[in-house]
């Protein structure tokens, strides 16, 4: 089958063979996957992962053994592969099970294939009638839904979303739905026009002086996010942590003890709410979509992704 | 009058002016002040701060307008000195007040004197029970006792306290009452046994390998201890930052975004239950008391105070 590998170099190979899927699990025709800036990072070294990349997709379950109402299906799926055996899967973290895998990250091969195997209780089932260019949007979305998850969001909040990338606009767009007092703060005008046209505020990254967040979401993908994150927040205000970086960087964390700050790391959440906040229309991920090439393309379309400016890229299998 | 002064290099002083209390303030005869890290940090330079030092006390309350019920009373203190009337003091955030300032920290002449001047709203009388040597350590017990006051600490909680200097041997007496499964962990094996003689699990701090914490605190007043905290935690667990730094230093905060780690940082604390817990012997501070010299050996006892290994030193008036 075709798959998009990387061992050092990216490529195209068109005789990988197909996985065989163990009992849980189903094998899974991808139908569309998406490339997301930790797939990039990847190709930069990131994590030290060789295989097939992606894990962000809409798939259609071919066949399984243990789930045999979702062949023919199509599915959307959680990327943390857990052992469903060990304390911390059964504290109900399996997001953090110490023996996992990672879709396309770590240790698992990933979608960006003609076949993919995936364990059916990681799948679920995506509603008729959502397409699959939304559909696609369900793993991050997930990851911005999080937030909510992990932070009681009041109404009465002041709340900052930091970074304009593809995660601070979903954020953006999640959080508005609290009712809460957003300000979207980035530095592409043409991006935060998507929020502004929802009838969210929004403010260039230049002008944040002075404001006083009960909680800001740092999403900026930089290192120096944090210090102005932390400039947006009132004393005993949350700070929730969304950026992930592959180096150390020089930080002063006093401030966060003087003024009492309290800070959330935040990485991957629920599909069930995601899914129905598309289903739902309640987002709207159509500004997000920049380009699809063919699998086929599958290089250029990892180029295209990586063009400052770029939001989502899509590969159709 | 007397004083212990600090304006680039410290010294006694025999003829400083003895201070005069606004309408809301006491004017309060200093008995015995404590020495606190943060004492020894603002003469290597923290906050730029010059004046009288000091801001751990127990006084008699000399002469005032606003709460002749104080007059003759021993008395503790809070050190922010806020204004009671902006948003921040009106949402109960006292110690966050942005116009505050801090007893002998922070624009506000210290305790080390004869005589210094407090607002009476921020005055605690001392139970007659509680004698001076014990009641000078509510300040930094408030400080411990913060610990539990932002956090539901659960019974049934795994908890480390890392750090055995001053603060992190009160942290760990106040963390035992609640029940939990605590270790503390330090350099120090005499400081340690302070808390082991109390029945409390203790660990060189070169051994902490593989420890899966539900909460960490932080309290090793040094820039390592930050990693050292997340190595001891679990996916999703509760870091409480008590150590403040000059410098910044080279972190990745990575770890706390893949681990879901919530990091809440941790300043002053309330008077009221420290006062309590001091009158009602549900902690030990006679171990954690290393020398009494007279306000006249003030050097000396600052000097005292900075050799390594000692706790407490503390100046009689």
């Amino acid at each position: 089958m075709r798959a998009i590998y990387f061992d050092n170099t990216l490529q195209l190979l068109t005789n990988h063979a197909e996985p065989v899927p163990a009992p849980d699990e189903a094998l899974i025709r991808t139908r569309l996957a998406g490339i997301c800036n930790t797939d990039l990072e990847i190709t930069r070294g990131y994590k030290g992962f060789f295989g097939i990349l992606g894990h962000e997709f809409v798939g259609e379950v071919v066949q399984t053994q243990n789930a045999p109402e979702l062949v023919g299906r199509r599915v959307v799926g959680e990327i943390n592969l857990n052992c469903r055996r060990c304390a911390t899967c059964r504290r109900g973290d399996p997001t953090h099970c110490p023996h996992r895998t990672t879709l396309g990250i770590d240790r698992r091969p990933g979608v960006m294939a003609d076949y993919f195997t995936l364990p059916t209780h990681l799948l679920y089932p995506v509603p008729d009638s959502l397409p699959d260019e939304w559909a696609v949007f369900t793993e991050p979305l997930a990851a911005a839904c999080q937030v909510a998850n992990q932070l009681h969001l009041r109404p009465t909040d002041r709340v900052v979303v930091l970074g304009d990338g593809k995660l601070g606009l979903l954020i953006a767009m999640v959080l508005q739905l609290t009712g809460c007092d957003l300000l979207a703060v980035g530095r592409h005008r043409d991006k935060l026009d998507i929020l502004r046209r929802r009838g969210i505020a929004t403010q260039l990254a230049n002008e944040q002086i002075g404001y006083q967040a009960d909680v800001v979401v740092e999403a900026t993908g930089s290192p120096a996010g944090f210090a102005a994150a932390c400039d947006m927040l009132r004393p005993r205000g949350t700070l929730v942590l969304k950026s992930t970086f592959h180096d150390a960087s020089s930080l002063n964390l006093s401030r966060l003890v003087v003024d009492e700050i309290t800070v959330l790391g935040s990485r991957c959440g629920p599909f069930a709410p995601a899914l129905r906040l598309l289903e739902q229309r309640l987002v709207n991920v159509e500004p997000l979509l920049h380009a699809v090439f063919p699998l086929d393309d599958g290089l250029a379309a990892f180029e295209k992704s990586a063009t400052p400016g770029v939001l989502k890229v899509l590969l159709t299998v």
